[in-house]
């Protein structure tokens, strides 16, 4: 019926097929190949070398919990770096909150950024707000030489599987993160699916637990990603992600979430049974 | 490579096919099409009419949370009746509570309880504990006529698509399940995916709640079932699910359960912004 079948693996032996209207978009990049394909249940998907980024349907989860989580557990978030994060959703989440100043991007591909603002506007064009700066580099290169101090470092890149990508799950790249933290600082990143991926997941936590003194792994399902709820790690210098939040349990009607509140915040980091001895203390 | 691909239906738009390494079992019963199929990352799957019932890798997910939420929501649970769940696994969580004497199950089909016990023996013999007893018949024709009272009701059906079973999530179902309940009396029911049929959950929501005082909707990820978490609805004449829960918090080490603990049974009621509105108060 529908001209286009977008297929995407969950496991080896796993596949997910989405009927599409069609390929609106479609170039390769330096870096790596970009398409806008246009599904019919997930609306609109930013896919990055076959892999799907975001969809219409379902990103404002992915954005929130990946931003809403480290902010609202800070008592006073005013810098904000995220290392990659080209399409715009989680500096648009980040620009949510009123004491935000500084949204630095360190996106390492420009025309993701480009693509967003015209097919994805109300994701791409948070880029164009006047607190947001945007170095188009690598963010591994640009994590060594940075002097500066953040409160928040959101880490939104391409899984740990794509070659590119792997660098920004590292230990190296984890101790740089650590040291552009300010005292109270908070790193959150995506982790993958701990179900069908778990060795890859536990190997990320092994190596954020030998640089952060708290590490948390935390879930939301993000159902165009994969069929179990996706694992974010939350990774602090000093701050709990479930104590204090007193300005959490202020938040104003005006704040404006779809997915994430105050109760979706502390369910995040229920684990279940078969996966509390791996992440747990 | 696998000779078989096994194919279902997340939305009219969206599928899953998973590898597979064949068909074990394939008879039609006088109710249905019954099937085991060897797949190969969900292990052996109970197929009915072409939906996946339960898979070896996540049956516990579903039937711990099915069971556990509504058990341990009870102060003194002693009889248990459980409508469907001709594979074993919903009686096999019932009997881990100590206080347990009676499991009335009610299945239509008496073949899937016989390709259970040879399929599926962790789950179907299960059914062989003295304290199991088994109806088989229409669960709408019981619940009709029956005397006794209950302390939790567990409604393990097909989905509410499937044409026999749909008076199972129907108004009058429902009311006879009340009238069978003591007066702390809670029932449990499977719902579905809130996120791509969520007006068929919606449907089944607003029919519970012309019946119960209290009905809380919650979650679990059933990787097999959908791309979101499955939704159950709590519903009890009294009790609340996240109130008391004194038995839950002496949970011993002996209680064995693999996803569900007492942190997962309150996250599990944390609606995310989206459904608040729909099926919170």
């Amino acid at each position: 019926m529908f001209p286009h079948i977008f297929r995407y693996e969950i496991s080896p032996h796993i596949y997910v097929y989405l009927e599409c209207a069609g390929v609106l978009y479609s170039k390769q990049s330096n870096f790596q190949k970009i398409e806008v394909v246009e599904s019919i249940d997930f609306g609109k998907m930013l896919v990055l070398d076959g892999i799907i980024n975001l969809t219409e349907r379902d990103e404002f989860i992915y954005h929130e919990m990946l931003v809403h989580v480290p902010l609202f557990s800070h008592p006073d978030p005013v810098k904000v770096l995220i290392v990659g994060g080209g399409d715009g959703g989680t500096a648009r989440e980040a620009l949510k909150h009123k004491g935000i100043e500084i949204v630095q991007q360190v996106e390492i591909d420009g025309e993701v950024i480009d693509v967003s603002k015209k097919y994805f506007p109300s994701l791409g064009l948070a880029l164009e707000d006047p607190k947001v700066g945007v170095f188009l580099m690598d963010a591994v290169q640009y994590m060594k030489e940075i002097k500066e101090k953040f409160d928040i470092i959101l880490v939104d890149s391409t899984d740990p599987v794509i070659e590119q990508s792997g660098e920004l799950f590292s230990l190296p790249f984890y101790k740089d993160c650590f040291n552009a933290l300010t005292e109270q600082g908070i790193l959150a990143t995506q982790v993958g699916d701990s179900f069908f991926e778990n060795n890859l997941v536990l190997d990320v936590f092994n190596n954020l637990k030998k640089v952060f003194p708290i590490v948390k792994i935390y879930c939301a399902p993000v159902p165009s990603y994969t069929l179990v709820p996706y694992s974010f790690a939350f990774c602090s210098k000093a701050i709990h992600p479930e104590k204090g939040l007193a300005r959490l349990w202020r938040i104003g009607r005006d704040f404006q979430a779809r997915y994430y509140n105050p109760r979706i915040h502390r369910a995040a980091f229920a684990l279940p049974g078969y996966l509390k001895k791996e992440f747990e203390d």
